[in-house]
């Protein structure tokens, strides 16, 4: 079968050997895989990758010498059955499912393995136990969003939200777009968002941020204070100063950047007893002044991916409408023009998500 | 009056005026005060700390050609009382209070001021509406100990034990000391204790610690895994890789060293959804590995100090000997040792805690 093969650091267009199923896995057919900013990060830092997955003990533990397939935001459809399948759900059947697979007690990211091939392939082995059928009318394209956007969902879930809560998304890519979606769902308002790039400023309109902002021009914090203070506050009486009486809405900001630095200017920037949703992938060394976090008592929640109920729960949140996925969509590739793709969302002026259709 | 004054970098023993008491204030002889970590700092750190304190709006904000008088961990005794108070207290009354003082609607603290001078010194004004009485039959020394202790009370508040929780505390110095004392009044257990200082580890288990390691030779963290392990559990298994089915104990983890590095090995350490609670006080630029944080979903909680209302419990715990703190007193002198005292503190195996007594 076709496959952008990630091979000695480049991405290469190949035959490679289709793969089997084993105990409980069917064979399905890729019908679309996003490219997810984790699958960039790998291609130009693949052996720091790894490295640090081997520190840290994360799931991304590959063998660079042999071939990889990345995709791991898809959806297939399914093919034939293997060996301790209930064929529940038939061939011909369209799939999601949360990129791990396993067998012989031992679970594999797929995307990130050296035998399991990700969502740049035309076919690929997953799950049946992790199969989730897409409801009918739910188009292909907005289906592959349910990852992505279940990172969103469970960052948003992770930040314990409550109607006082104020959040201030840092970052308009895909995973602030996802954090966006996931703060309209849950009814938190108003959402401010901000980021450097007019067409991420639009988008993040377009998902439902109530506020965006261009921190070149507005100060974020700024406009979040304004916004968390209620009638009739005194800043500099005593009783505020003490934390006596009615204060400040509580701040939530979420870091969907992933970049050294970014952590320290929230530090700066944001409000006393604010809560810190890191949802960016920073895979570098990072400095910060924890003096900052420490007088004003901020609390950071790193978080990764989801829970496989939020996995689901975001699929039926694309399938009811409840997240219009479509203006993330800003570019659909065969497996040939996958490095290209690779390359063009470097611009965010021209790119949030970009779909590989490995059989077109 | 006689005081330990700061003074062009130095610590110098002069005569100082009296301070008047303004508006809902009392003048009062300071009895006792300890020596703090961030007196230390302070000392041998001024600019930085200044700088730091205006860059992160943190109340440290001196001028350092100005003389001050440190000390923030007093009790003292009611000498007279000025404008404005109502005199609910009468003097001779011994007292404690938050290490703050207001009047014309500005706040300082007490301690690190240059217009209030602190508890190294013969006698300080403090507000009226803060004081505490001390309850018979509580030492005036013990009595010193609230505010140290008030800042562990804090921090096991910040952290939301459950009873579920095991919590480890990397460092025993007087933080880390206070928090053990604040974990045992809380009654989760076991309490897991670590310091590569031999004095320090036999202050920690007088204070309440179930378990108390060397670092050098027992790995904190493996320490915790044993403890954390329910029977039966196998953590290859899939359902526990799921997160399905009885899972471990959470891990609570409190930070009381204070200094580059500490966070990144915690973060290296920590069991996957730990807790972290920084309670050391870190005034430099840290490194860490976000990515560390980021795969095990890591919280970091940020705190300083304390609410009035902690504060004044933690005096009612050291009055009804539910914190006993005479083991932490390692020393006291007088105006003219607070040099020598700060210098002596740097030894971990001799020192934990010295008390200034100005009138000594």
């Amino acid at each position: 079968m076709r496959a952008a093969v990630f091979r000695n650091g480049d991405l290469v267009v190949d035959e490679i050997e289709q793969p089997k199923p084993k105990d409980g896995q069917v064979l399905v057919k890729t019908l679309a895989c996003g490219i997810c900013g984790s699958d960039l990060h790998a291609f130009h830092h693949a052996p720091a990758l790894v490295e640090m997955s081997v520190r840290s003990g994360a799931p991304f533990t590959m063998d660079l010498k042999k071939d990889i397939v990345f995709g791991h935001e898809f959806c297939a459809e399914i093919l034939d059955h293997g060996p301790g399948t209930t064929g529940k759900l038939k061939a011909g059947t369209r799939v999601c499912s949360i990129p791990l697979a396993f067998s012989n007690n031992t679970a594999q990211t797929v995307g990130y393995s050296n035998d399991l091939p990700g969502g740049f392939a035309e076919q690929m082995v997953l799950n049946e136990a992790l199969l989730l059928e897409v409801p009918n009318g739910l188009s292909t394209e907005q289906a592959a969003l349910t990852e992505p956007m279940a990172v969103g969902w469970h960052a948003v879930m992770k930040a314990n939200l409550t109607s006082e809560d104020i959040p201030l998304v840092i970052g308009c890519g895909p995973v602030g777009l996802a954090v966006i979606a996931g703060l309209k769902i849950k009814g938190v308002h108003p959402i401010i968002a901000a980021d450097f790039s007019p067409a991420r400023r639009k988008l993040a309109e377009a998902m439902g941020a109530d506020i965006v902002l261009d921190p070149k021009v507005d100060d974020p914090y700024a406009r979040w204070n304004v916004e968390a203070t209620p009638e009739g506050y005194d800043p500099t009486n005593l009783l505020a100063v003490l934390g006596v009486g009615p204060g400040l809405r509580p701040g939530v900001i979420f870091e969907c950047v992933g970049v050294p630095g970014v952590v320290q200017r929230i530090f700066e920037g944001a409000p006393r007893g604010a809560r810190i949703v890191v949802v960016g992938v920073c895979m570098e060394v990072d400095k910060v002044e924890p003096f900052f976090a420490i007088s004003k008592e901020l609390n950071v929640q790193f978080v990764l991916a989801y829970t496989p109920e939020e996995f689901a729960l975001t699929l039926h949140h694309l399938a009811e409408g409840m997240i219009d996925g479509s203006h993330v969509i800003t570019g659909r590739v065969g497996v040939s023009d996958v490095k290209q793709a690779f390359s063009d969302l470097a611009s965010p002026e021209r790119h949030a998500k970009i779909l590989v259709e490995p059989w077109h």
